[in-house]
């Protein structure tokens, strides 16, 4: 079994622009043996587009279109299906219903362009859209191919959401049976060659077995999908590679149940009853963030302190104006002033601190950009505090940060782990 | 004129690739005036790939291939191409010289499949690889419709250095006489289907323009594209209607510079050499995130609290417990009070409160979920404190968040232009 995906926006064919909701469709697809044989681009011009669905459906049995579901003058992916199929549209009073209850919770009028999203192809079957105001559609072309068409919002979160709740039912219940099991390692702390270097000679020339790395500033996850005729077969193949090679990478793997790494500190924090404030500089509010992306943070995270200004680490965090400087802001010292302070002050458990350069420029007196410290402290008396220099040597703001907050949860995450802490 | 682009090979289709080729390539076509029509990817499949090419070549005037050139089987490219076309290929003595010359350098034996990296289509001019062994071709299809075929080589660094040595002067020798002048709108504080259904009459049906709209968690960016005879002429055209459009938004448009709204903000207290402090707990950080995350925010923003926990807001910001006992964490009251404590405990001019409930659960005693309550302290005496209730109905949390954030910066920036601050 054959799908195309069309992403569908002259947006996406800036120069500034790419089509990442393929990647994860293609994951979903592949994951029920079900090949994806080409992908297209396609502009807000109706001929093209009508062109581009009736070519896609001649040569694959299934059509993925993303995008151009909005209310817009240029969303024009209902009409060029209907014309590419032939068939009427009709507007779906329930959907429009939905439509107009959305508006009124948000307390605002209805524009008469959003009666757009209510129009669904003649014999389609309605997605739900539970992120955002467009409807998706699931259109059998016709019985004798079982040929299918299905329709998706652009935005990420909206097309997300809706194919894992809608279109995999739907899609399992036509793919050809065969059985897929996949094993997730989350890694940290080294780098993509090293880990690819560490593990190749574990996943490669394994038949029925595929692996791909995912990098993302400092985050690693290994994927090991094994597509067998049964699912015990599946289940065992992926098992052993990935035990084998969690193996290899020891203390880097932060998961093997494919949890985020502040899930998995959170994890050990509630179970342990402890508590934990942050106090960050650099990364602006980048690490109490990320703690807090993650629902019921609130049972162990306390709070943060972004100490952006000297002023700020003395008044709030107690650190020493002398002190500060002496070794000025971006150094050892005062990263575990922070902590310590930070830990005293919110009366925390645990406290991590992170004082940087995130460049672009870096001022006399301050370190190089790049620099980052980061102190973790723990309880105990005396209290344990541990202060990790880092250097990255990428003069890119964003970067830097993302590196520097997911390098402060890895160092926490080890020593909770070296205190004892387990992950629920 | 137009051109499509289609990458080639079967990895570009797996879940962990994108061909990011195209943007470069996307970028120098748009500035020689030369649109994208579409963007396709096609597997290692030689009858795909003829069809693709095909198809191409009747849709657009250029066609560039990327990828597919190496010396294995599944490189299929330069067969696919010349079986489309229906051309003759024969071996180049000057490239074949060329690679092995290539392999002489580095001191290793050419593999002989390496020999078909030399077989090029008649007519075709090679286009020189200074990184790497495959070599590109540019064949005009045929002189009556001028229509070109490019092959580049997949490898990002060897396409880049072909490109602009080899492609761009041809580009450049075909492609029409053209200009090109973009105006951007940033707007916010309104939905997109209120934007459009605004604008939508000033940009429809204007020959020579293009508008795009993209919209991220509550931020729009309209972008009016011009492509004319003569500079002057597009820049009349982008202009005239970006004014208009910016007209009838409003206070809605808080850059016409395409600056994001932080940077917006921080050039206001930068030229008023006033300073900033916020207080957040349901956005967790991410509302001083943003705003550190503009290179020199250290001027005016003095810091933030992440206040996650009611003992945390009454201790840090002073908000009373027995307020926060009667009205509850996420009220009007409390907004109020963090916004109040904050600029006192920072004794900033500026402080911006957070206090909401993203979900995904509401506790008894709390607000529905996707309420948020923002409040913005100002200087002044007796200080002024404004209090914005809001409510986003979507059951994601990462969304609502970031929502907030948008909300409480456009509020701040509402304000400061209410009290005379200039943007730069």
């Amino acid at each position: 079994m054959t799908a195309e995906i069309v992403a569908v926006g002259s947006e996406m064919l800036t120069a500034g622009r790419l089509d990442t909701n393929s990647l994860f469709i293609t994951e979903h697809l592949n994951s029920l043996g079900i090949e994806v044989t080409a992908k297209h681009v396609i502009g807000d011009d109706n001929g093209r587009l009508v062109t581009a669905i009736r070519r896609a459906l001649a040569d694959a049995d299934i059509l993925i279109l993303s995008g151009g579901l909005g209310p817009t003058e240029d969303d024009l992916t209902r009409d060029a299906v209907a014309e590419a199929l032939g068939c009427q549209m009709l507007a779906d009073a329930e959907t429009l219903h939905a439509i107009e209850q959305r508006f009124r919770t948000m307390k605002r009028e209805m524009p008469a362009i959003n009666r757009r999203q209510a129009m669904v192809l003649e014999g389609a079957e309605i997605l739900r859209n539970d992120k955002g105001t467009a409807p998706g559609q699931w259109r059998v072309v016709d019985e004798k191919s079982g040929k299918v068409v299905v329709m998706l919002p652009g935005p990420p979160s909206e097309l997300k959401s809706m194919f894992t709740r809608e279109c995999l039912p739907r899609l399992a219940a036509i793919a050809p049976p065969t059985a897929i099991h996949t094993a997730v390692l989350r890694v940290t702390g080294i780098s993509e060659s090293q880990l690819d270097q560490t593990i190749a000679p574990i996943y490669l020339n394994r038949a029925n077995l595929a692996t791909t790395v995912l990098a993302h500033d400092g985050d690693l996850q290994v994927r090991f999908r094994a597509q067998c005729a049964t699912l015990d077969a599946a289940i065992a193949l992926t098992e052993e590679v990935a035990a084998r090679a969690a193996e290899a990478l020891g203390e880097h793997v932060y998961s093997r149940l494919d949890e985020p790494l502040e899930v998995v500190i959170g994890n050990r924090l509630a179970a342990a009853n402890s508590t934990l404030v942050v106090a960050e500089s650099a990364t602006g509010g980048g690490l109490a963030q990320r703690i807090t992306g993650v629902a019921g943070s609130s049972a162990y995270f306390i709070g943060g302190y972004v100490t952006y200004s000297k002023k700020m680490k003395t008044d709030v965090l107690g650190v020493p104006a002398a002190l500060l400087e002496e070794f000025g802001a971006v150094s050892k010292e005062t990263a575990q002033a922070m902590a310590e302070g930070a830990r005293l002050a919110a009366r925390a458990d645990w406290a991590i601190s992170i004082t940087g350069n995130a460049g672009p420029s870096t001022d006399g007196s301050e370190a190089p950009v790049g620099t980052v410290y980061i102190g973790v402290a723990g309880p105990g008396n005396p209290i344990e505090i541990t202060v990790t220099h880092r250097m990255w040597p990428v003069n890119d703001r964003g970067r830097v940060r993302a590196f520097a907050v997911q390098s402060a949860l890895d160092l926490l995450n080890r020593r909770l782990i070296a205190h004892g802490l387990l992950s629920a």
